[in-house]
């Protein structure tokens, strides 16, 4: 499946963890998390995206600076909005799939708004509702007609995921989407049966299922991870955010049929070698119930670079009266090295 | 000059120190300046205003929490975005009028947006300019398309206002705007003759120029307030922000040849006798160089009552052995008095 404009081809630039504000201060990186987002924003509109989807964490902060959220507005208000007509059909009843928001509506059938790349989002650990109110950044950037704010939970005891829906000619997608819950409350959900993913009555087979949730895949301790199988297999495709390695290329879970894709992080925040891998964006294509990820390559990121220096597999010599300045020589060497491969 | 829809005459609802979040924390005025600025609007709307301007301190705090930045957000798009036609034209050139914004542009000439009330305002002393990239929370709602934010300065040295200009029908407005400045500052560069206001080239006479200022009015030291007579006397009317007390009749300046109107908050910040005035926003028209302001009373706000007691014209006697529990049970009574007055 090549890159198609056709009439049943859903096009959608999958990113998530953006973690805008991150080093802000920084003077050298302090806009690196906004540049990055503004080439994400760009590849969607090169792309001729349908839409955007994003895995969380978009801000690092839960109360970004205001020059950040500044800079996230301009840059929505900069590429999302224009003459780009919309392809594609919304089923579902946005006004109980968005009955936690101030304004229940999608912002691109807001006649008032003339919408052209429709951005939706859940939130993450970093940027999850609180204070009065339960807010999160993403109920302004959603309130001001600038995106799409879905899959926030109200109750503490029982999720419901209500997918929205949506058709581009004969292909049809349910869209499931969780905003980030602590970890150990949602693995207690799970194995009392208490999250429950409602699907649509009619033509069950015909939707092309895809789930967007951002939690801890890898297994820090019993209870404070998400495992893969807990999930429903009637699940075409899950989009893993939280995770910053860049692990775009689906991997097929063979115990619960479905594919999973984590996009990673769009900005390092921190020095771990997750973040050392190749960071890139994803243009996933559906048509009706195949679909294709191809990676897009960021090219505004800093790359990380990580190595391993065992002294024991190297020449110095531990008897060497001299052994400290010339590890310090051996490793100073070393990182000069990387800086001069990074400085490339 | 009674409220028509001639096609000659704009109609502006003016407001200032709206201070939302003023006491948001309180558990029951939490909401008080929400919902004030929700009657504003509504009336904006009630009277088919052709635009809104305010003069300063929208936000009671230059960060202001989440859930009063999300009530605002939530408001703006609610009642200002619409159908109802722009009836006047925007003259003056736009992208030097908002220079100073990331978008300089006017809300409702966005061909993305649909705006049916423009909102036009200056910065106040609370919530103006500050921290990286010198913003302010206009400069957010401005960036989402939801009012103009205008008379930001940026020199410290010289201060140059051109006008916003509007005509509709045969009325042409000239419209200055100056952001809260420390009053020390603005006086010192008003005495060195570094405030100038620019002036249409042609036909001056034919202009009604009106200035939005928001600085003390008062005299509280020899500097720290600007006099009536430092500006200019080419003005028409004097919108003057910031001082709390409702003095919307206009007041005529015989010296400087212009009106004064101090709209007042619109929100009782201190317990000070000029809160205790009644609350009104105005209805300002103009046509040709003629203008007129109503008064239309805000019926959301509560009224605060303030009463001196003077214990030596009382019948208290002051060698009363119990004098103490006398003025006690007197200063009680009052105080009754007064929230039974305020209950009502």
């Amino acid at each position: 499946m090549p890159e198609e404009s056709s009439e049943d081809v859903f096009k959608i630039i999958v990113a998530t963890d953006i973690h805008l504000g991150y080093g802000e201060k920084d003077v050298i990186r302090g806009n690196d998390s906004l540049v990055t987002f503004e080439e994400i924003l760009e590849n969607a509109k090169k792309h001729e995206a349908d839409f955007i989807l994003l895995g969380g964490d978009l801000f690092h902060e839960n109360k970004p600076p205001r020059r950040i959220m500044h800079g996230c507005i301009s840059l929505l208000r900069k590429f999302c909005f224009g003459d780009k007509p919309i392809l594609f059909e919304y089923l579902s009843d946005q006004s109980a799939d968005f009955k936690h928001c101030q304004f229940p509506t999608l912002n691109y059938e807001d006649t008032n708004l003339n919408v052209s790349i429709p951005v939706f989002s859940i939130h993450g650990n970093h940027d999850d509702p609180s204070g009065q109110g339960n807010l999160c950044s993403l109920d302004l950037l959603h309130s001001a007609g600038l995106m799409n704010y879905f899959g926030k939970t109200t109750s503490l005891e029982k999720i419901e995921m209500s997918p929205l829906l949506m058709q581009k000619g004969s292909t049809k997608l349910a869209l499931y989407g969780l905003g980030s819950v602590r970890d150990e409350r949602l693995h207690r959900l799970f194995v009392h049966k208490n999250v429950t993913m409602l699907r649509p009555k009619e033509n069950q087979e015909d939707w092309f299922n895809v789930f967007v949730i951002h939690q801890n895949r890898a297994k820090h301790s019993t209870t404070s991870y998400i495992p893969e199988q807990f999930l429903d297999d009637f699940l075409d495709l899950v989009i893993w955010g939280h995770e910053h390695e860049c692990r775009l290329e689906p991997e097929w879970n063979s115990s619960q049929n479905f594919f999973v894709s984590q996009p990673g992080s769009s900005v390092a925040t921190s020095l771990s070698e997750g973040e050392t891998v190749k960071k890139h964006i994803g243009l996933l294509q559906i048509k009706g119930k195949n679909f294709k990820i191809t990676k897009i390559p960021l090219t505004t990121v800093r790359q990380f670079y990580m190595e391993n220096v065992v002294l024991s597999e190297t020449e110095l010599d531990p008897n060497d009266l001299d052994i400290g300045k010339k590890v310090e020589a051996y490793c100073s060497e070393k990182v000069e090295a990387i800086l001069q491969k990074a400085g490339r």
